[in-house]
This record gives structure tokens, C-alpha cells and sequence, in this order.
């Protein structure tokens, strides 16, 4: 269809950070301290964007990923030493298991 | 920063589509292959956007994700079942071992 694009994603450098996480405590608690940290890590020189999703499948509903987009590994890797930082992921790391990677975009398509 | 903004994503309905790709044949032949199913999805309802993006560890440089927003799970459902998809689906499936989730999402911030 001519309104979908492909893009060249190699460029501009910047990174895509997927955390999926696996909740024991209550989910409103959860996705509340999720809230906290986000809103802190969205004032850091560099983000650009993040979503938090939650699974689908009603037997895996204590699943989540967080895909945040940032300009460049370094200014991720500056938030996450911040000692702000530090406090705010006690808050979410007694709450959930997780695994985190940092990926770098190789082909994008989209809607215009 | 009054220029990052938080959104309600609960609302809308879009769901996203998280497939985590250990590949083992050549990365360029893979991300060949990817190039072309994603062409495909791209021409379905229901699609918005994908990146497929890679992991950038070294020794993880056979790790991708492909990251994809649908305007809702059941056009995604009618893409996959689609016969033309079912035939590109084989010759990913050749080259690599994947693990595939759905998600709505939850909280999402973003630079205006």
C-alpha cells in the first residue's frame, strides 16, 4: 500500500531498551512504582520514549514489558547511575523478577 | 521537563506484538528474510508499525526483537493466518528459534 514506508533504522543511533518483567506483588501497586521510575527516567538528557505493556493471556497477566527508545546508549547508561535512579529501581526490584537488553534498530516499517 | 508528556495507554485498543529471535544462520540472510515478511505484514490491516531491531552486546549479536503495533489483536490474528504469511513464516523459522508475546500497553511517556 503506498501510505506504508520502510526506513532505513541503521542510522541516528539511537537504541531500543526492552525489560520484561515478571510481577509478585499486586499489579496497580506495580505498575505505580513503574510510574515513579518513568517519570523520573523522562527527564533524563536523552529519552525519548517509553511504553509499558502488559501480556494478554489472562494466565500470564503478572507478565510486563517496558520498550523505551533512547538517543544513544551512553545517556541510558548516565540515567541508570544516577543515585535517584538507584532508589527508584529498590522500589520496583522488590515487586518483580526481570530481564533486560539493549538492541539497536536495523528495519523499521510504518504507517504514515 | 515541560516537554515530555505522559499518556493514558490503556485507551485505543492497539496491542504490541514482542518476538525475541535467536538466530542461527548469517545475520544478513536472516534480515533479508525478515525485510521480506515484514512487507507483507506491512500491506495487512491493522498494522502500524514494526522495528526489528538487534542486540548490541558482542557476544549477543545473534539476538534480535522485532517490535510491532496493530490496531487491534484480531487483525494481527487474521495477518498470521493468512496463507502468504504461513509460506514466509517457514523460511524464518529455518533460520532461527523465537519466543513471541502479545501485549496492550499500560503507561507510556514520550518527547513532544
Amino acid at each position: 500500500m503506498s501510505n506504508v514506508q520502510r526506513y532505513d533504522a541503521t542510522a541516528g543511533g539511537t537504541v531500543t531498551f526492552v525489560n520484561t518483567f515478571d510481577v509478585h506483588s499486586a499489579a496497580d501497586e506495580f505498575e505505580r512504582v513503574f510510574a515513579d521510575i518513568s517519570a523520573f527516567m523522562a527527564r533524563q538528557p536523552g529519552f525519548i520514549q517509553y511504553t509499558l505493556c502488559r501480556h494478554i493471556d489472562e494466565d500470564k497477566q503478572n507478565r510486563y514489558v517496558n520498550i523505551a527508545l533512547w538517543t544513544d546508549v551512553e545517556s541510558w547508561r548516565n540515567a541508570v547511575r544516577h543515585p535517584d535512579f538507584q532508589q527508584h529501581a529498590k522500589e520496583i526490584r522488590s515487586r518483580c523478577t526481570n530481564e533486560a537488553n539493549m538492541y539497536a534498530p536495523r528495519q523499521s516499517y510504518s504507517v504514515r
